[in-house]
């Protein structure tokens, strides 16, 4: 995820509206954790986009620094994804879909037959460079063959996804796309990464049940946060953390060639930013406000559990 | 190029078969120099395949170090190489058609519309790995399908391509394949990669007219060619080159995180073996070889002049 659309990133802090009776426990309270307890999916987007994301944020999952990850099924280095999700079938690993191809030099189609989904593509015959464009252009149908190709490639490449989210947040930018997106997930049975709050329209909320979990907070490092301030925004959002649920999103990879290569010109999400990403969230001073926080990680897998 | 049909390969010094009166001149006389010229194509494959190949590749185009290159249409960088081809109009620049995916981690699919070419496939969904499989099971109204749209994309990118020739030999290895290769080549009016002498069957000959301009010799780095010897197997090539038109052909990236990703598991035309390559082909050796044995380095272009 790039960008994050606003009615996601101001969920920040936002308290989930009413729930019906039969969640009035808490989510930590259903996971057997006590009720006030603070959670926290520490969560790597943009898997497959490059080896080098790739690497990031394997070693990130090896060592916990990370506890999710969602991956780009349309983009070149899915294999590599594969072959780690087949040698860590407990990696808590999502699909990110995907709907964007947002980079200068390095863009990708689509997974369904191009034929099938002509309004997904721009004029250069990628998927569309930025949120809005896709947002006006494409039809609600053929993005539904398209996120349902990319469920089934995945599974066909041995991935067994946990849960699904949205890249650049397309998915949550039109009432019709987010439907396709939840009846996906439905069909899968599949948590995916939702919304809650004043700021959803009454026409998106009607996709929803009273029984989805979401996070009650989304954290994201945007533009604004000072290069030399990084690590603290991390730790700080670790401190300010408040009971219940929070997904905490990163893009991890390293600063090299290819990484510069793939953000050329686009500094904002680029490969010094993920780079940041990296090192605050394996740095010790994160490691030690999760412990002095009394934080418990948690992992989509762990809430796909409780829909069974 | 990663792996050259031996019917290529063994090209190199076996002289051409009979030319009609109109091509009695040689091809150096008709460029304008002496008839006994030893000219050179210094051709470097793979052009789009990855950052780290282009890189390399436009910095030995830039430099002369390499006088023409090719363009693998269907891979991830591509719109670098389109916006490299748009900023150096002067760029000798073919297309590389493409209807392999050879490497582990890094793969793609084809750029004609899924549901029209399905014999392309492998079971993953990415073209076929190997040349074997492909010639084995690619119908040829679909390969002809697929190049057509390999051509068309390069052309709505703003790529001007100089000449044409095949990605690890694919369409070298099937008289019917061989024959769309050419068909479309003629329809776009470019010079391509050919074969003569004896070992090319009737059947490929058929295609072929004696207006045709090949290379005489073919020289490709095999595994055979010690680490160590390198730089000497391209100066003993250069300096035992033979009156008439040689193509050279490199493989150029660097020897980096990308590109030792994306060849892993594949030392041959693996990413050190193309770091060697570019040093030897940007060594001072190979420039004073290349004047010693007074070489004129030509490019597809002038070949494509003389069809005018």
């Amino acid at each position: 995820m790039r960008r994050v659309h606003l009615a996601v990133v101001i969920l920040i802090l936002i308290t989930p509206f009413d729930r019906s009776s039969a969640q009035t426990q808490t989510l930590a309270a259903r996971l057997g954790y006590p009720s006030d307890s603070k959670l926290l999916i520490l969560h790597a987007d943009d898997l497959a986009v490059a080896h080098s994301e790739d690497a990031a944020s394997f070693d990130a999952l090896d060592t916990g620094a990370a506890t999710s990850a969602s991956i780009m099924i349309p983009c070149p280095w899915l294999t590599e994804v594969a072959a780690y999700a087949k040698a860590h079938p407990d990696a808590d690993l999502g699909l990110h879909l995907t709907l964007t191809a947002e980079w200068k030099s390095d863009r990708w189609g689509p997974v369904a037959s191009k034929d099938t989904v002509p309004s997904l593509f721009d004029p250069d015959g990628y998927l569309w460079p930025e949120s809005q464009p896709a947002v006006q252009h494409i039809k609600a149908d053929e993005a539904e063959r398209e996120l349902h190709a990319q469920v089934e490639r995945a599974i066909a490449m041995g991935i067994h996804p946990t849960h699904l989210d949205s890249h650049m947040g397309v998915l949550f930018d039109r009432p019709d796309l987010f439907a396709s997106y939840v009846k996906i997930a439905r069909e899968y049975k599949l948590p995916f990464l939702g919304m809650l709050g004043p700021s959803v329209s009454p026409e998106m909320r009607k996709s929803l049940s009273d029984k989805d979990i979401f996070p009650d907070a989304i954290v994201i490092a945007t533009p604004n946060v000072a290069e030399s301030g990084w690590n603290n925004f991390y730790v700080d959002a670790i401190k300010n953390l408040k009971p219940g649920l929070t997904e905490i999103i990163v893009h991890l990879a390293h600063d090299d060639a290819e990484m510069q290569a793939v953000t050329v010109d686009h500094p904002d999400y680029g490969a010094a930013w993920r780079q940041r990403d990296y090192n605050a969230i394996t740095s010790p001073e994160l490691k030690k406000a999760l412990e002095d926080n009394h934080v418990i990680l948690i992992r989509w897998k762990d809430i796909k559990k409780l829909m069974q």
